[in-house]
C-alpha cells in the first residue's frame, strides 16, 4: 500500500477489501504490508473490522524482503487489445523484475508518443497493484513500447537468454534447466500474438540469444509467460535452499 | 476444424480467418488440420486465398498426433466469474487432459443444475476451440462443477498428487521434478481466489495427495493452472527423448 508509515491508520476502499475479504484478517491477526513505490515493508496486525474499513497498527518501516529471488526479465511483443496488461500482471506475480514491452514488425497495434506514454503508466500501476496483491515488495519496472532490436539489447549483459519461437527445433525444457542449475540471471523474450518474423529471430539469435520452443502445442502470447515465468518459478526452488 | 473429410473444400469465417490471418497461410502451404470432436486430423494444402475465405484440398483422415506426451488433470476450485473460463482455455493449451471443476467451501458462485449445466457446456466448448488453436486433436473432457472430495476421488489412481495450497510448507518444484523423472500421470488440485479451507486440505491429504506449496508469492488462482502446467510442459520435455 502506498503512504506506508507506523501507527494507527482506519483503511477504507480497497486496500480493506483486500485485508478483510480477501485475506480474511479479524482482530489481532497480524500481516506484513508493502509499499511497492518504495520497497518498504512494515508488520501490521488488525485493531478492528467493520464492514467496509479496516483499522490495523503498522510497526516501524524495513526493507522489503519478498523479493524473487532470481534476476529474470521479460521482453513482450506488443500485442493487441488488453493482452499486454494480462502479461504485466502475469509476469508480475511469476517473480519477473523487469518487463519490457517491444513494437515487432507483426505487432499490429501502432502508438503514437502520447499513446505510448499512457500504456507504459498503465503497465506500471498494473504491475504495482499485481505485487501488491501477491505479496511482492517491489514491482518490476515495465518499459517500453521499444523497438525490438533495441528492448533485445537492453537484456543485463550476463542473463542465459532465450527468444522462444514456435517454429525452433530446440526444446527450452532441457537448456533452461542448465540455465537454472547454475543461478544465472535469465531473459526471454516472445513475440507478439502473429508472431515473430524470421528476422527478428536472426537478430535475437546474433545478439546471443538461444532460439527455443515450448514443444507441438502452439500457446497464445498471452499464455506463454505464464507458463515460462511458472516454469522457473516452480523448479528455481528445487535448486536453491 | 468441425466435419473434417477428405477433398476440396472452400472454407469461411473463424477457420478461414485462422488459417489466413493468423497462420498467415498461403497459395501451396501445408497444413493439418485437427476435427477436436473426433480426435481425428488430415492433412491440407492450401489452393486459395480470398479476403474472407481460403480453398483447402484435405488429404485423408488419420487419427490424431498432437496429444500431449502425458496424462495430466487439472481439478480446479470453482471461482468467480469467468475465471474458469480462463482457466479451462490454458490448461487445454498446456496439456491437461481431463479439467474437473470443483465446488469449494469459499467457491462463493453456486450454481443450479441448471446453471451448472450450461457453464458445463461452455466450459466443453472453450476446451474445443483451444484444442483447435493451439492444434491439440482432442479437447479435454471438462467435468463438474463436483464437490471438492468426488473431484480428488475422481483423479487417475496411478496418478503422483498434487494440492497446492499457499499455505504449504513443501515446494512442489523438487517433488514435481522426481515425478516428471518417472513419467508417472501427474494430477493437481487448486482451490478458488478466496484459497482452501484447512479441513479441504486435509482431505485432500488425507487421500495421498502431497500438500505444495508455489513460493513466497500469493498467486491469484487463474495464475495457478498456467505457472504450474506451463512448468510441466516446459520440463516434461528435459525427460523425455
Amino acid at each position: 500500500m502506498a503512504g506506508l508509515a507506523p501507527g494507527e491508520r482506519r483503511l477504507e476502499g480497497a486496500v480493506a477489501h483486500y485485508l478483510g475479504r480477501v485475506l480474511r484478517l479479524r482482530a489481532d491477526d497480524a500481516f506484513v504490508a508493502f509499499d511497492p513505490a518504495s520497497g518498504r515493508e512494515a508488520p501490521g496486525v488488525v485493531l478492528k473490522t467493520e464492514p467496509d474499513a479496516i483499522t490495523v497498527l503498522f510497526g516501524a518501516l524495513r526493507d522489503g524482503t519478498a523479493r524473487p529471488l532470481r534476476v529474470v526479465a521479460w521482453i513482450q511483443g506488443l500485442a493487441k487489445g488488453e493482452k499486454c496488461d494480462g502479461i504485466v500482471r502475469d509476469a508480475t506475480e511469476l517473480g519477473a523484475n523487469r518487463i519490457t514491452i517491444a513494437t515487432t514488425s507483426r505487432s499490429v497495434v501502432r502508438l503514437d508518443a502520447a499513446r505510448a506514454s499512457d500504456r507504459q503508466a498503465r503497465w506500471a500501476r498494473i504491475a504495482q497493484e499485481a505485487a501488491r496483491q501477491c505479496g511482492r515488495s517491489e514491482a518490476p519496472p515495465v518499459d517500453g513500447p521499444s523497438p525490438w532490436a533495441d528492448a533485445l539489447a537492453r537484456a543485463p549483459a550476463d542473463a542465459v537468454r532465450f527468444c522462444l519461437w514456435e517454429r525452433a527445433t530446440m526444446p527450452l525444457g532441457p537448456a533452461l534447466f542448465g540455465a537454472l542449475a547454475s543461478g544465472a540471471p535469465l531473459a526471454f523474450a516472445c513475440g507478439p500474438e502473429g508472431g515473430l518474423e524470421a528476422g527478428e529471430v536472426e537478430e535475437a539469435s546474433s545478439r546471443g540469444w538461444a532460439i527455443a520452443s515450448l514443444g507441438g502445442l502452439v500457446l497464445r502470447t498471452e499464455t506463454v509467460a505464464a507458463a515460462v515465468l511458472g516454469a522457473v518459478c516452480v523448479f528455481a526452488r528445487a535448486f536453491e535452499p
